[in-house]
């Protein structure tokens, strides 16, 4: 038998659950992309996308999913030859990388494994090691959603202030936008990339690029057409915003989800309930793990990202849990990113929760308990009181 | 703070969380009501009703609410001054009997309270005391959704054979079609009444009457025109299945429920499912009360209904407990209905939880886990294991 | 070839062309039917239909179609024996006599045939007639969508107030509620009868009886429990609004329709562009006339009603003209209805054009222009000059 | 007094007007991006994009607009320094050169101005001169939106035959696929572009470049990550179809569009359509135009798209009519693009009529009459018969 029939619950780290709100927004007949209700509406849109991001900078809107606003970053900051610090943590940085290599750019990565964060000492060690200031950009992810770790962001500004290094610091923040708190200027950061369909609540489809005045100044002339952040981020024609057609539905989208966030009660009221959420779901992990094999990838909960928890639970019960919360429950869980290849039998032995964006209550509650009662199903050895713990931090909302 | 923004859950016992395939559904062009799809679509709609309904019998499909269907039900089959036998077990059939008596009928009340089933051995004595057989009808729900009390429609109809009473059997499934197990034929039920906005996934606004050739046979003469159900379960042109206008759109969202209940693998996975999940919610409703006030409203399991719970927690902590989780965990919870008057203090004392319909395992364990978020938060007491015990059948699935 | 593809149109009189506006706030997760969202919206629909209705009465609200509502204002206002005069001008007073009658009323008819409207001095002569006041309801319809025939409501009420005859007078106005100019007090109507489905833009599935003083005092004690109109239009608690469960759907629906509404500039607004639509309807069939069979039912243009138009062409080219621009160019007519039974050859010699509701100009001059297309695929003669005329008649916008 | 409130038409060069079913696709819960029925779909796609577009090559489908998909196919093809030959017909043959400067490329213009058609001997003589095949690449649009033309895709095809000219042939189709015939493979085309939201008759956001063997062959190092074709043509993984995360909703939106197509009757069908829609047009502006200023700003109707119509009419009247025929029946069409500047009085003579995609004989009639009906309202001189002219080619459907 099955109880999986019921609402489906995609619970992986990305794209997060689409309220109804939005894609109610989005079902609506094209609109004219020369004048009305899309060009008035858009330019509102501007100010609520650089609140989110805590920053006075510009922002540019692209038509692209997150690898696409990686290459938007980078095509307006690095030409050809010039040289990017890569501090890696997982996956994305990586990524990021080589969309830079891509473009011609040199890379040094830093690689700071699959289970920590970046270490301020070695990021201090290369850049002094660049007397030259060949380094003319230092990027990293804030949240990377394979390992699920979070970055000290402030901390490595600290880092290139105290060295007086002047390369531009990036953030991809697409895991965290609306999740994780992050204050873009307050933090000293001079890029930061991020997506709609995380902490943003809207469709694959949009990504965007922040950017202050340092960056600004230092655009490159070799940014190509589509990727040119300057007239994105201030048109003198609507359809210089995107670059040409505006992706009309999508934005009448994100219009939703950016209400939907004031209403809560701003950018603070959302990394509020994000960080009790994950706190609850990091209780059960805890009470599980006492038990049995289940252990949180990143071991320092102040090194945890309040988006996505990257599990390792060994053998081949990573696989077996999330095939079973899915086919019983109604529920499902992300695969294990980034720590096995497809093809090694270890890829099995890990998953990721995904806890972003549309998430309440019960609905991490709801995740929760199917998974202990996959974990029963499965006979997988798991400590007691898990669901407890995780009530007990609801009940403090 | 709140942890309310996410997807909202009703989970009321009526109307039950709409599926998205069904709200989809009827998200479309008002059709053509004399020829092509609507009236294509609408002939296949009957054998799936019947098939859900477990009778080779007819059924009326009404505009109208389960009241309205009630009516109809009543117009096709009881004359004025004519008599009704009303077995009530809480709310609902009491309700009924006052349609019957709108329409000129005199009923016969047995009240077995609300917190228990149908005695039998007081309905024998009612009908072996109508030895001139003047009760024409009797009438009962199976599920009562203010008590969660289920009736024992079997035996009630081996009373009437037992004693030869001619009586239609008539029975309200409106909370229990397509949740609790139900046999229209085989339990040898005359009359079924039941809407489409419990365990039929469809909004408000559809009723049916299903009835066999004994009622057929007995149909009054004095049945109102849009209430008359011959037209509608053999109509001889398409307006007549509605008596005037289709209502177009909400068959087709009836019909994408009916296509979801086949994909399910039937009515009789559709049983399994929710009695596992009510099973689930009784496991961990017994631990709390453990240690603590909150009791549900049925004692005997075997009497209880897979649709809804009725609960009883004492002083304003129903009334407490639902806001709580409303407003903080994003969980609507049903009010108590019929145990005391609004305006009496006692009536905050209870609570429902609904579970009817487009719910699974994570639904069932999100509900419960909030609500014993919302028992900590607000300090009411109650024993502990609850979340694990419900997991725990869950993990039966 | 087939140039259908494309935007489907349906141009029957009912239901209308359901705006995305109405469809997508139907669009939604069931809400609390308890407190909440719904619960304060429906207080606001009161007002709102009185006003397009044009009167300070009472409005209940059915979940029915319009038969259902007939039924409802019926089981309000007359007892079995009574006497009720109908005034037919086509199909529907006929029909709704018929309600009465199964109500147990006795009815007395006037048939003025399928072109005419009401004619006063017959109705005098009949009430004069009754001078022992047996007669205690007139009916009519406002608009009767087979004719398309529109009646001289304030005339009828002059006809009894000169006879000073106290018969409740009841008019039906499914048709022509928020297309046709309807003032319910100004013109001294008791009763009337509306529906969701045609100039109030939403899905079939809800019923209206607004009435004044005069029918309250009247009502009759025979008022069965789902029609009965005094809870409805003043509950005391909000399920009996609608006599049980609410259509929750509907009902958000119904509200952006009523929004429309007053976005236009209110109901004067709304019956202004309907008569100027209409109009260039007219002069197209004018147009066609004066060289082909193509006629207009209702020969005397202030006779006509701005909801629908009823055609007469005669063969069978109704049926193949209505096939014609169904088929090759997207747009559906309306068939004939009571002019010819369906088994009759007649039967393919007529087709209604529907304009009432979610109508504008492009839209008219869409219909027309493809019934001119199939008039001259179908080689059925015609007048020139009809498309052009009905622009001038919109260009007076 | 206005006859706008109803459905509103959009008849603007694209966006195009959205299906119901394309909208309503797109209305659903977000996917799993890993596995099950994204990823199932999602190779479906590809035989039915290349079916549309006439080829047994590649395509790559990207998250972006008609820029971006230019960018990608520049990106993939050119190096910087090396020269593209820029075959302008109005708009934007100029701008996709100006994507390819920003690339590095080096861009030889012949202006063809706004009214006319590429010159085969133009084309011949440049690419003759280029005996050092300097030319790397040929880029020519085959719809220009602006002026309306259509060029000779498979003469000049010839003509870099005739020479032996090894240039890439390199073809904008955003406003033509699915439009106007077009035979990727047949007429010698090695690179094609498209958009999802004109032809394709899904919400803008994706860009689609088509690719033949000779193109891949030269595919050039210095593509970018994000617009590199090979992974997104033949992916290893399923999140390299989209070089990262897939954009979930348009596809499915995408997926249905390509139902409608093939349910038509496949490209040939939807052709056809376009072209008979595109005659009844061109018959209603040559009617005006005899007694009038209207004028199609192609006069050849050879060479003109069954897309869209650039009309030139003078004065203020392009803009007046569009005012007119917005705000009074609900219509809006496009404005003149690339005539004048914004800034040039004489922009407002000027406007277009979209026809391309969604489009059948009512709304095609419905946008021709409302524009008589402005010209009239306006006092604009025109000739007569305009819409019986129209309505006689939709006659031969």
């Amino acid at each position: 038998m099955t109880l999986a029939h019921g609402r489906p619950y995609l619970a992986i780290p990305g794209p997060s659950v689409m309220p109804d709100r939005v894609l109610a927004a989005m079902h609506r007949p094209a609109p004219n992309i020369y004048e009305g209700a899309l060009v008035e509406m858009v330019h509102g849109l501007v100010p609520d996308l650089k609140a989110a991001a805590r920053t006075a900078g510009e922002v540019a809107i692209y038509i692209a999913n997150g690898h696409g606003a990686w290459e938007a970053a980078a095509s307006n900051t690095i030409r050809p030859g010039e040289k990017v610090l890569v501090l890696s943590t997982g996956r994305f940085a990586a990524g990021w990388g080589v969309v830079f290599e891509r473009l011609g750019a040199e890379t040094q990565v830093i690689d700071f494994g699959k289970r920590a964060a970046v270490d301020l000492g070695a990021v201090e060690a290369a850049l002094a090691a660049d007397s030259a200031h060949k380094i003319k950009a230092v990027i990293v992810v804030h949240v990377d959603t394979a390992t699920s770790v979070k970055n000290d962001i402030p901390g490595i500004r600290a880092v290139l202030d105290k060295l007086g290094h002047p390369a531009l610091y990036m953030v991809d923040c697409i895991a965290s936008l609306a999740v994780d708190r992050f204050e873009m200027d307050a933090w000293g950061v001079d890029v930061m990339v991020a997506a709609s369909q995380k902490g943003l609540m809207t469709p694959p489809g949009l990504g965007f690029v922040f950017f202050n005045e340092k960056a600004a100044a230092r655009q490159v002339e070799t940014a190509s057409f589509y990727w040119d952040w300057t007239p994105r981020a201030n048109p003198a024609l609507f359809y210089q915003f995107f670059g040409g057609t505006a992706p009309t539905h999508h934005l009448f989208g994100l219009r939703e989800a950016l209400d939907m966030i004031a209403e809560e009660g701003g950018i603070e009221a959302v990394w509020a309930r994000h960080e009790k959420l994950a706190r609850a779901a990091w209780a059960a992990f805890d009470a599980w793990g006492q038990g049995g094999p289940l252990e949180m990838n990143i071991a320092d909960p102040g090194l945890r990202s309040c988006a996505v928890t990257a599990l390792r639970i060994g053998g081949e019960d990573g696989t077996r849990l999330r095939r079973w919360v899915d086919e019983k429950a109604g529920l499902t869980l992300g695969i294990g990113l980034g720590m096995a290849e497809p093809d090694d039998p270890a890829w099995h032995g890990f998953f990721r929760l995904g806890h972003m964006g549309h998430i309440n209550g019960h609905m991490m509650m709801g995740a929760l308990g199917v998974i202990e009662a996959g974990l029963a199903a499965l006979d997988i050895p798991h400590g007691p009181g898990a669901l407890a713990a995780a009530a007990r931090v609801i009940a403090e909302a």
